[in-house]
């Protein structure tokens, strides 16, 4: 595998690189959720592109950018193992310049996620337009963890008529069906066990669906009675375009959970 | 050469397009500058497309959309005989869904053309950027008669760093120096020996700051002066960036002059 940490030195790699390319943009501190995509990658394409990038213009003011957690020598390793031929590793003052052509996100990006980070889709769209303009993928990796994220980037390829295959990958579990995530090593003991109401939650939903119960509202107090003594922050239910729904659809419909345990928000979802 | 209607239809004939890639993107009503452009494609690549689309999201509220002159059987021949091989002509709505992911010029897109049109050039940038999506060319064709937009256009596929050839083309001018428009048929006699100005005040400017004139104040007073009688909306001094300047830099200046003949508004520029 090859570290390129210079813009030129994609450009270079790229413009050489015949046959399909997949392509995964992270902000490094991988994790077996990274690995799935990587591994699904190279399973799928003759190139396989990962970037480790981690882009200031979707932290928002006052979040906390340089606190991000940066394990730059493990990552390479993870890359390295899940034989990834290329890891891109730009510094940011070379991904922009002094005054941009900006990204705007559609109002679905202020509800859900986007509620209490209003302008951050907008910093993910430019900054995987950029990566996609530079790495010029046929496939492109992301995971169905981050949902709206996912949501609005095939949105954006949609509209602009980019010639690349988004492919959402499941989300990946703990045995006990916690999803995997780099914050729950921050939860305690009794945090962990309560965690796992969660996704509890979203497989009690999916049963409740299977059984053509259709009424969010009555699904919606059936997760939250599974989740009673957590702090829920939302729990809620989109189409795959995500736009809020009132009736259960099958194969088009999103669950969404996210609880806080003080300071550690964790996210959940399910696709039925 | 194919018409080609409709989105999907674009996209096989383009998967199946091997080699060089160029492209005139236009509204249509096509005149001697659009020919010389798709000429010139025509000249350096393996494929030529060209598309017609009055883009909508151009456009303000009150800015006449209907009123776009339309030739389409005119245009037709016109692209054959340039010997273009696709000419690509969709339906406004099948360009843009309901919501949009959107695109924002950055802050010098709203002075000289886009003060009094504010939003006009993100609307250009959106359809360029959806048009490069769909035509994926190696190399693009642009007039330097439209020089903010050209601007504007080439930092786009630099901020998101598009594997895309920006050409800028030359101005075509009537044998007198008048730079060809569709406008200029609208001109009276005398309004049209007027307009001949427009192009002599920027003629003295080059030769001006050939002689080594630095000084852009110096330089717009004589050109006023050429101008004299004429209603100027503005004469303007910018780099290759357009950012306006104070002194002139030989290699990196663009002059720019705009004026008004009743409802006619002529641009032209220079280059130096």
């Amino acid at each position: 595998m090859k570290v390129l940490k210079t813009i030129e030195e994609l450009q270079e790699v790229r413009k050489n690189t015949k046959g399909s390319v997949g392509f995964v943009p992270t902000m490094g501190a991988l994790h077996d959720g990274h690995i799935s995509l990587i591994k699904k990658a190279r399973s799928e394409n003759d190139t396989v592109f990962v970037s480790i990038f981690v882009n200031p213009t979707q932290f928002l003011p006052g979040e906390d950018l340089e606190a991000y957690p940066r394990k730059e020598q493990a990552d390479i390793k993870i890359c390295e193992m899940c034989k990834a031929d290329y890891l891109f590793m730009p510094q940011a003052d070379t991904m922009y310049s002094p005054e941009e052509v900006l990204v705007k996100a559609p109002n679905k990006s202020y509800i859900l996620e986007g509620k209490t980070r209003p302008g951050h889709f907008d910093g993910v769209l430019q900054v995987v337009l950029k990566l996609f303009g530079l790495t010029q993928p046929t496939n492109a990796y992301f995971g169905k963890k981050d949902a709206q994220q996912l949501s609005l980037i095939q949105q954006m390829v949609k509209n602009f008529f980019l010639p690349i295959n988004i492919v959402p990958c499941d989300i990946v579990r703990e045995n006990d069906g916690l999803a995997k995530s780099s914050r729950n090593v921050y939860l305690s003991t009794t945090q962990r066990k309560d965690a796992l109401l969660i996704s509890k939650s979203l497989y009690k939903a999916a049963s409740l669906a299977a059984k053509k119960e259709k009424d969010v509202k009555v699904i919606k107090d059936k997760m939250l009675e599974v989740m009673q003594g957590l702090d829920v922050e939302y729990v809620a239910f989109v189409d795959r375009e995500f736009n809020e729904i009132k009736q259960i659809q099958l194969g088009n419909t999103i669950i969404l959970v996210v609880a806080r345990f003080d300071k550690t928000r964790l996210l959940d979802n399910i696709w039925i």
